[in-house]
């Protein structure tokens, strides 16, 4: 245990881009999600979690928290859920409802400043220079360009667009299959679920073997409700802590993952990080 | 249309390390399973369809198609299911059914001939040299090893082991997350999910918030029966055809897929493709 302590020290320095803050931050290992930014998903067989991202993606986050408190979703269907790949919902193509909600400006990336930091899990990674994690949220980054961005990994939730990048308005999806990393930075993604994936994963596919047999909409998995967490009840809320992963246990998690010192590696695979297969772990508090 | 055609016959040759046979191979597009390496798993849910690759784990498909003929299977239950990772089933840890089969030695990777080759789809992939696709299995390659070996992707049938490389006997995992690519080569993968992904998805989990709520045995998912597609009787049987990873339309696929010429892509991702994000489609004959 001291082993991986000290190992956790050292590499801290390499695994952030620069100085990441007070030390408080680094020494907390759990963080309490702001129930303003937490979204509570009804869905016939059980509950799902969503932490929003507004840090990242604030008029998306804006967009969809005031559809939320609205009752919008509250009805609507998952009309395109391909196994493998995303299952996205919305109101009605084309409907009055559809039509009513107001076109958002892509936020696929941001510009960093050179005092913007990160917990850096992999260079060279097959999408971009550079990947990690802030803020539990997992992202790439780009040194030549000072850019950053969220990536597409299982659990995201973005927007769903037409084909000009400022077309998106309500209709969104989650990645339920190996992540679809040609869409980072050309859709916006403004949050990920902490809690109930499993959920996700068991909604119903819109088609079964892609484009063969569709099913019918009548059977498409509805939203029975979309509520922000802090409008929900007290006695109703889900209350979740995710690890926060500027946190030096978190790092040292991934110098353990990326080393592999458990002896069923009794072969040691290559020592690197694909930042969509490091869990970030969550936590039911109540 | 004619344009990726003609794209498809230049990158050809650099889609694939040598020549791979003859041309009736690369002119057919789908590929019949064979129904003695074919298996019929069916959940409380629904059906799924497994088609195993014995050209790549002789013994491993041997002794699980050999465990399947004799209803080995049938009744036992997925006790380690965790989201984003694993679905793990096999008899009662130190059961006597456990205990009567035989150890398998791995079959992680295998040496490859001069001759060998297969439908390359990338280069400098985090895990590995090379990545492609040969009878539609995903692989990696090492050319200065001369080494190639099935990868862990969404829908991958494997053997679970102990510690030791030559352990594994009877218990098998599916992978339902982002490929955990650093299984690859020290376990044996020997099969792949072709038909039913959907229902693998919907096994009961067997921890929510991994490890902080586990799920009683008695609601562990079974395996109603598991069946060689041989066997079952003609009119229940599930006749699947799949791509054909050889053929010159697959192929073409890869080059589109690389490119994002869809106007939807107003800004083009890398020109680069994760080989456990590339579909191999399947489709239902009967």
């Amino acid at each position: 245990m001291n082993f991986f302590l000290k190992t956790a020290i050292i590499f801290t320095s390499l695994f952030t881009i620069s100085s990441c803050g007070a030390d408080s931050v680094k020494d907390k290992q759990w963080r309490r999600l702001d129930l303003n930014n937490t979204v509570l998903m009804t869905l016939p067989h059980g509950k799902v979690v969503i932490e929003l991202a507004p840090q990242f993606s604030p008029n998306h986050v804006a967009q969809f928290s005031k559809l939320t408190k609205d009752g919008f979703y509250d009805g609507t269907k998952f009309y395109r859920v391909i196994d493998g790949f995303v299952a996205q919902a919305g109101p009605k193509d084309g409907s009055e409802k559809d039509k009513s909600v107001a076109l958002l400006d892509i936020e696929g990336e941001w510009s960093t400043s050179e005092k913007w930091s990160f917990t850096q899990v992999q260079t060279d990674d097959l999408f971009a220079g550079k990947t990690g994690f802030k803020d539990s949220f997992a992202l790439a980054y780009d040194a030549s360009e000072a850019k950053a961005w969220l990536t597409h990994c299982p659990g995201t939730l973005a927007m769903a667009r037409g084909n000009l990048a400022d077309s998106a308005s309500s209709h969104f999806y989650f990645v339920i299959g190996q992540a679809p990393r040609y869409l980072d930075r050309i859709m916006t993604v403004f949050g990920r679920v902490v809690y109930g994936m499993n959920h996700i994963q068991a909604i119903t596919r819109t088609s079964t073997i892609e484009g063969e047999y569709a099913i019918d909409r009548r059977d498409h998995t509805p939203i029975m409700s979309m509520q922000l967490m802090s409008n929900v009840p007290e006695k109703e809320r889900i209350i979740i802590e995710v690890e926060n992963t500027e946190s030096s246990l978190f790092i040292e998690r991934l110098v353990k993952r990326r080393a592999r010192k458990n002896e069923f590696f009794y072969k040691k695979p290559p020592p690197v990080l694909d930042v969509c297969q490091v869990p970030v772990r969550s936590r039911l508090i109540k």
